[in-house]
């Protein structure tokens, strides 16, 4: 058993650190809302006092933050953590963040002889909780091996997408397209409900031919014709349209970067803007399935 | 065995009509193009000198022709079809055309006592040599199940969408979320090779999260990344940018005829469209990834 | 002055008939609607009791109807106009309906040898009652010559844009890019204004600059910056949102007609068709700005 | 007159700073590249041997640099100039860069007490030889007048936007719906010549029309309907592509950080891309015609 520091425990972090607790692992929390730290106390995480403290004497160091200004502030400048944490501790940044912001902070982490993979995840607060992530993870494949054990114990699929950086690539590729086929799936069942289908006939039909995709898959964004998707429960919980909003806003910056043409991706990201305008933005993202009811 | 009568023998009609003789059945065929009829007449069918010829003593009737224009000049008005098969005989069209053309040919068949259905396939000229077609159908529950044992000779899925014109209705809405999707992996595809990831590693990577699709499960369009897919063969044979083009136009009319918005359907045919346009309208609809291609 | 039969005297009709009587014309009219004749006959017209009434003795004959459907049955068929007007009248159809409509019964006009225009309009109800609407023209020059004065006393600027059909396709294109324009300036000034900017300043600084166009000369979609706009009066009144996208239908089939790509227009037909899912089909279509409002 | 320094002689400021030459303003000039700074010296200008010795001793200083990073680079830090301007002179910087970096730069300045306008420009290099740019200008009334009689002598209207970053806000969206009215007028006027019209026909119905805009006005982008614009000499000149995607840029990142949809601006901005990947990067805009070719 390992030990780690986990700093960041929101909604992803909390559970994450908690499958890390149940594994046996020792874990040593912080995060600047105290409040937040109690519910790892009571489950056995030793509470630490500042971030600094939270990267003394552990293996591995893992930091789940909102958003790429978070992750620079806490380990980067003359205060920033790599200014302190021991080259023997393994870091692994769990936030999903601007690429480039990625592989600023690993190389600087490079320079100190640390080695840092970024790791986002995908699967949302469900996955986090049932310890069945997805990791997809950007770095050396040393570091990659090393964090694997310790990965495995807060989700089920690792992947390693290339060096530093490229775990964030590879996610918000993945989102992107999956905002794509959300938002193709969503007016597709509504064209054919228009014209007579049954949703469920319909949904059926395309899983099995060439229109079929994760959403039909798993997440049917038409209400009623899953069990236990955000569709059968009015769109709550699952994966907010701001956050899709959050990462298609990562996309089209590494899009803008690489001088890569996205217009599918550009057109649902508009779309889930309009969306949010209407007043879903805290509602699941397969929800833009009302953008498209018949009038 | 059944007594079958089959009307258009191009890339399609040709190998589908083959495989009925194959399975035994006594088939009649007839087609525009004399030429056509000769291969299916050294496989044992009968060739009829008119489609008219062909509709006589047949228990079942299919016709695969290009277009609404052709199926409704085929079986309406005072020289059509209708006015001559016996309503004993069980009506497929293959076509994949307008579902309003369909409606009103079914319904036109229903006043003369006719079963007919639509029965549009998906597999493309591959699917209709290895017998492996996709049939959608559209019509009598009864009529499907009459149909069924006929179409199980040249299909493998066969699913019924619904009443007359559910078929093309399905099949449409299908074939438009392809080419969202299509579009979507590949502009996800080029963003991250552009970043620096394998289009293989990130393929897989989407596959297995929540951007997969058919695409990536078993059309995957970067060249190499799949064998015996178009995209490693220079996007040759396939599905043809001109044919999805088409489908789309028709997913386009019934979106109009429904008032419901289609806007990542609407611009894929767009951008399939100056695609064509640059030169790729006899090439396979997965070269939409050259469009994406980085300068 | 001249002796003119008018058919449909709806919004659109009723005024513009009011200025041929204005003008000293000699007017027959006819409309289903019984009522729509009466304000008419006030103002001095004659009232047929059929349509076919309203095209005997008449030098000129014009109808101003809501679609492609009722242009084709009021003119074709053995029941048709053309059957009985005197070929020495000319024909005059104002009602926007797909060009290939109106080069149907412009053809079966000129077989009968009966001259026909198709003359669409712009500029709305205010300019069919204050006789300033814009005439766009398709039909023989000597055609467009006769309608000319009579054309003039309903509307400010004529144009003769082609052949027979030429007048639709001209205001279709006219009204698909006034779509785009008033979308874009929407967008645009929403941008501006989102990050720190007068509406009133951007407004005037992009009417001078490159941005300069229609909608911010003389049709301003913000509220407020314009005085006697629909933006003004909550967005009342104006051009409706349902009848651009009617337009917009009409071009999307001139499109696939074509063949041409219109990413933008599509695009803003989507727009429109979700903006009206928000209940906005019966207000001014500069109220698209409402769509970009800032959270 | 005025004793002025000048950074940065591109195709833009070279120009620019000629014509406050001819105005008999007194000149010094700096470029990181000697040669460009050779005509001016032959102009009469006194050439500076680093951009620190170009603003010492002058009433304004003007830059005109290619991006953010240049302008952030040159004016901020250490051994910025912001270090060692005079805080009587005026600081003018004509560079078309991101809000952001406007607002920061020039915080920077006024906390040094130094005046700082933004100022970029439109009218391309046409303009700029001509002496017949726009200028939107962002800062104080204050600073915009003190400008307005330097901006006069290299152009023709000048616009204040707003406070610091204003200009550059106004500038990219006046860009951004530039693109778009462009995009629209080219898909609507090659629909309306693939369904028969005329272009200058066409062209000159809309520009009298609804349609209305600085593309039909100035600017057609359909060959051989205007003289001595790009699109009469096979898009040479004018306003490249290039610039087109890059001002279009700063646009999608305005637009993510006041998170405003852009559905139009983010679509042409795709398009063009697409567009240069054809090989148009350095043809002017109005090129985009050329994607909407009929086949």
């Amino acid at each position: 058993m390992a030990k780690i520091g986990f700093i960041g425990l929101g909604n992803m972090g909390g559970p994450m650190a908690t499958n890390l607790l149940k594994a046996g692992h020792s874990v040593k929390v912080f995060d600047i809302v105290d409040d937040l730290t109690k519910p790892l106390a009571r489950d056995g995480a030793t509470v630490a006092e500042s971030a600094a403290a939270a990267v003394t004497d552990v293996e591995v160091l893992i930091s789940m933050l909102p958003a790429s200004v978070h992750v620079e502030s806490l380990y980067l400048g003359k205060s920033g953590l790599l200014e302190r944490i021991d080259p023997a501790t393994l870091v692994v940044d769990s936030s999903t963040i601007a690429p480039s912001s990625a592989v600023k902070v690993a190389t600087a982490a490079s320079e100190k002889g640390i080695a840092m993979i970024d790791a986002p995840v995908s699967g949302g607060v469900g996955g986090a909780v049932a310890g069945t992530l997805t990791f997809i993870v950007g770095g050396s494949t040393e570091a990659f091996e090393r964090a694997r054990p310790i990965l495995a114990d807060m989700g089920k699929n690792l992947f390693h997408a290339g060096d530093a950086g490229a775990g964030q690539v590879a996610k918000i590729c993945n989102n992107m397209l999956l905002s794509v086929l959300m938002t193709g799936t969503a007016e597709a069942l509504q064209l054919g409900v228009s014209k007579g289908l049954d949703p469920a006939v319909l949904s059926e039909i395309m899983r099995k031919s060439s229109g079929g995709n994760w959403a039909l898959e798993v997440y049917n964004p038409w209400p009623g014709v899953m069990e236990n998707v955000p569709a059968s429960r009015d769109y709550e919980g699952g994966f907010l349209v701001d956050l899709m909003i959050k990462d298609l806003g990562l996309a089209m910056e590494a899009a803008m970067e690489a001088g890569t043409s996205t217009p599918m991706g550009s057109l649902a990201r508009n779309l889930y803007l309009n969306h949010r305008h209407q007043g879903f933005g805290r509602k699941d993202f397969s929800s833009i399935q009302k953008m498209f009811e018949a009038d």
